[in-house]
């Protein structure tokens, strides 16, 4: 086993020295975050992880969730975790003091997600898909619902899930068929099929409160007519939890993340199921948007954190691992080196740095965002605001893709070693892939930032964001040794562009289906660029501070950012350029294949 | 489960229509292979691939192998299966009447190996490398060990094996330390470990017998000190099975092909193992080269199968499964339309399909090398053995990498059901991932390329490789609808060649290190060239055959081909252009990335 799975110290690069988060102290709302407070903040998670979570994340896996006499069990290491979770404030970190929270910036919060994901990417989202759950109450449900199932939450004793998907409605969410009867006491009554609920079912908590979409019955066909509902599995009758007819049918053998349950669950089949309206009727789906939102960045996070893992027991065996020696020198009476020295394995590793490195940039300039979006006012807020509409698919999708294969550059790293599970590599290996698939599939992001994203507001949201790449290139150009990367940005920023124009010329002129045909490649091509913009301000950041690096190992530390951003430009970005010529290209090869071409 | 796992239209159309491969009946040796010998042939594998071997794909995958009170188990379809491979002669199937085979052309014999590694990755490998360690026996030991070895392999009773790696010395093979000892006897006493050894111990076999490097006492350095002996698990003295001495210290838990053991060998750990030399004494390594070039074919043509079992079940998903409404028509009161009517998962279709066929029309290719090699003379002979050389790597490495991804497109388009294993493409996920590390990692195969390959007898194979593409793209250009395709063959093949001379312009003027610093890139790029070169190949038989298609299920049979092929020149073939930049570029980032840089 690796002994690291994250290196804070980028975390506190990004935050102190890229992003400048402690200035979030501005508001009022966020006045106890100075930059102490940032770093104890990260201290202390960073005991949590190396507590609970990391000595646990093979173990997990290896001794999986399971149902065992009509009781789904996970890992006995979840419910420790989890009340540490909720005694430290975790799950109710960023809610106000009035809510027993700590009014922490989602930058900060972030940062510290970061460090329990990559120490162990499955107990962790049960406390944090409970806070999501807990937010969307937080925002919608009355003051009685709020008490009744948030304090609850936030101690890490009750589960919350989002019960979105079914049989028939995945992707596909206006497709919803549970129904919702009203009950003249107040409550509903919910009858339908939930599947993959994350969290749905299990032994380290007390309870699970479902967020449930169903119809009310009459409401209007597709996305307008579903309704949100607070469907726990217990329900208190005088003082009693007792049934609430949300029955497990089984829980999915995934391929990884064994250790966090994804349940198949029966509501109301005996007729005996109550849930309670959250908000308005009808307004469902728009509220879920708002925990999606959030979520889709958790994704991202938790692909980029995984990845972290296995980047660092990489790391640990290349240093550790002799192999081979130079090409130039084969004398075999000499010992063989070890194969960091391999060219070919540090840009195997430098292709991970880059990855993790770069996603967690972009995530944490989401939350920045964010934290601004709703804390900052005028034209800051609108900025903040649009800018995270326009990413949100690319925080999601770019680490879950690249995340996948970084992991996969890890595992090939360790060659044979890389496949069998005396190594944790196999685990991150099968963890991360779901990342892909989670909160919408990377092709329903590609759908959203081309469909949706670009051209929102007029595409004001894209020019603010080719003002940003335009601020950042500018900076780069005044250092000598960033001049050439700058360049390199500048002309993909631009060529990103005429391929938004020309994207947009075919939506005037042909059918939406060919607009979109290719809306995954715009995706690809739009996440390589955004991801450059970050390392380039990674390396305008590093440059600026390696005259004052105190000692050897910052000093090394500041290169390796700008080595890092170097690796970006020469060997991810330029991948841009087949997909330029793909996405400029006439020829619609995926719209005239049918079917039967297939065989 | 799917009900499909490969098209053996394909592996018609590519031996009758793309390589005319029953022309080999024009050397005596295939003499009875004509077109029907052929298609039988494909029938006879079809036959057992339904029948041994896809019905138990996933079961030996949750039944997986493991040792039980001090044996080896592996799942109980495996015998049956390695009797019937044995008793239906296909494990002697390419040898010679004379030996009780049944002069096959390896060009079909590998068409059959596709059918039985589609049906099932991991039952065929026991009896493939055990054709593999025969051959070797057959090549260069003595007639007295062949008969004592040979008749009970090819009948599927004895397991062949190589055993090569070591603790220390995996790509290193250089650094192999297992030692023999010369004993009056005539044999060696044999003293070792080694690891990772596939199919290294089981009971679907009465015996095992491992073709072992190791060194004889007072041998020269390095490979040239390197020998090759037959170790048998069980030795026989005075008619009676007795142990050699050779421990299974444990078998490895693998990620996938669970159902195909890799064992850690203890070899003489009490002086009492013998092992018969093969052939002359330091010669081991070039032995076994001709064993590794086989095994290298072998596991492309595993990866190119299992990306294909994969995607038949994908395919079969994709036209089942209705999820969404196109972009232009929302209509929620119109049911929801099929995936397959979504771009996208048509494209991530084709992405496999290419991947696939292609795969596979260039492990055909190499095949047929492999018997003009073989059989051929002069020229012919001269230039079929260097393509081969040449192509190997490309062989191997392709289908393993770009395989790996096309099962991950398999599983995006089941979403979250292909995450889970009531679905196989989970399984096709974890199986496929090693063959990019089995017979040398595709770095490995990337140092071959460019560090030998491409300029092995002052560039001949690669200017044969010129000529072909060459040939190819004047056909092309012959037909209107192949004409764009022809011209991005022959330019993307051009700018291949002046990256090459880039690239020894490097190596005449810096250090090896330098040179081969991309070679992983490099391999990449001839790959997807070499790849295109196949597709265009396939689209002018297919452009050819069109016009006399019988029937609407024969012409969209050929309309596929060129639409897949169609797909490869606009969706992979760019991704040269990212390379090629790359490989172009003057900085030299992984070499100046150190250790301490990458924290």
């Amino acid at each position: 086993m690796a002994t690291q799975y994250i290196s804070t110290r980028h975390l506190r690069f990004l935050l102190h020295e890229v992003l400048d988060a402690p200035a979030l102290q501005r508001f009022p709302y966020f006045e106890a975050y100075d930059r102490d407070a940032f770093d104890m903040t990260l201290d202390a998670a960073k005991q949590i992880g190396d507590t609970y979570l990391f000595p646990f994340y093979t173990a997990m896996d290896k001794d999986k969730a399971h149902v065992e006499n009509g009781e789904v069990k996970v890992h006995a290491s979840v419910r420790p975790a989890l009340q540490a979770f909720g005694e430290g404030g975790w799950i109710s970190s960023t809610d106000s003091f009035d809510a027993g929270g700590q009014q922490m910036p989602l930058t900060l919060f972030n940062s510290a997600l970061m460090i329990f994901y990559a120490a162990n990417s499955n107990t962790p989202p049960h406390a944090f898909l409970t806070q999501g759950a807990a937010h969307l109450l937080r925002s919608f449900a009355s003051a009685e619902l709020q008490e009744r199932f948030v304090p609850l939450m936030y101690a890490g004793q009750w589960q919350g899930t989002m019960a979105l998907t079914e049989p028939q409605a995945g992707s596909s969410l206006s497709d919803i068929v549970s129904t919702a009867t009203p009950h003249p006491d107040g409550y509903f009554q919910i009858k339908g099929q939930k599947i993959f609920i994350s969290g749905g079912d299990h032994n380290a908590v007390e309870n699970v409160v479902h967020l449930m979409l169903a119809r009310i019955e009459g409401a209007p066909a597709g996305a307008k007519g579903i309704s949100l509902f607070a469907v726990p599995k217990l329900r208190d009758e005088d003082g009693q939890l007792v049934s609430n007819d949300v029955i497990t049918a089984g829980i999915y053998g995934k391929m990884g993340q064994k250790g966090y349950v994804a349940a198949h669950l029966q509501i109301g089949e005996n007729d005996n199921c109550r849930g309670w309206l959250v908000g308005e009727p009808n307004r469902g789906l728009s509220y879920m948007f708002q925990m999606m939102n959030e979520a889709r960045i958790g994704t991202g996070l938790m692909a980029a954190a995984t990845a972290s893992g296995a980047y660092y027991a990489a790391l640990e065996y290349a240093r550790q691992r002799p192999q081979g020696r130079h090409p130039s020198n084969k004398d075999l009476s000499l010992p063989q080196v070890l194969i960091i020295e391999h060219a070919d394995v540090r840009r195997m590793l430098l292709l991970q740095k880059a990855v993790i490195e770069g996603s967690f940039a972009l995530l944490l300039q989401c939350s920045l965002y964010a934290d601004l979006e709703k804390h900052a006012q005028g034209p800051e807020q609108r900025k903040a605001h649009l800018l995270l509409e326009l990413l949100t698919p690319i925080a999601k999708s770019y680490p879950s893709e690249m995340g996948t294969l970084a992991v996969s550059n890890a595992m090939q790293c360790l060659g044979g070693a890389g496949y069998c599970d005396d190594f944790p590599i196999e685990q991150y290996y099968r963890d991360i892939r779901v990342n892909a698939i989670y909160e919408g599939t990377t092709g329903i992001h590609g759908l959203d930032l081309l469909g949706r994203k670009v051209m929102m507001e007029n595409g004001e949201a894209a020019a603010l964001f080719a003002q940003e790449i335009s601020e950042t290139v500018g900076q780069a150009m005044q250092a000598d040794t960033l001049r050439n990367m700058a360049i390199a940005l500048g002309d993909a920023a631009g060529n990103l562009q005429k391929v938004t124009m020309h994207l947009f010329g075919i939506a005037r002129n042909e059918r939406a289906e060919v607009f979109l045909a290719d809306a995954t490649l715009f995706l690809e091509y739009f996440g390589i660029v955004t991801i450059a913009w970050q390392w380039l301000r990674m390396a305008v950041a590093a440059q600026r501070a390696l005259p004052d690096a105190a000692g050897e190992q910052e000093k090394a530390f500041y290169e390796g950012k700008i080595l890092t951003a170097q690796y970006f430009i020469e060997y991810e970005l330029p991948k841009t350029k087949g997909l330029h010529q793909r996405l400029s290209s006439p020829e619609r090869v995926t719209m005239r294949t049918a079917s039967e071409h297939l065989d």
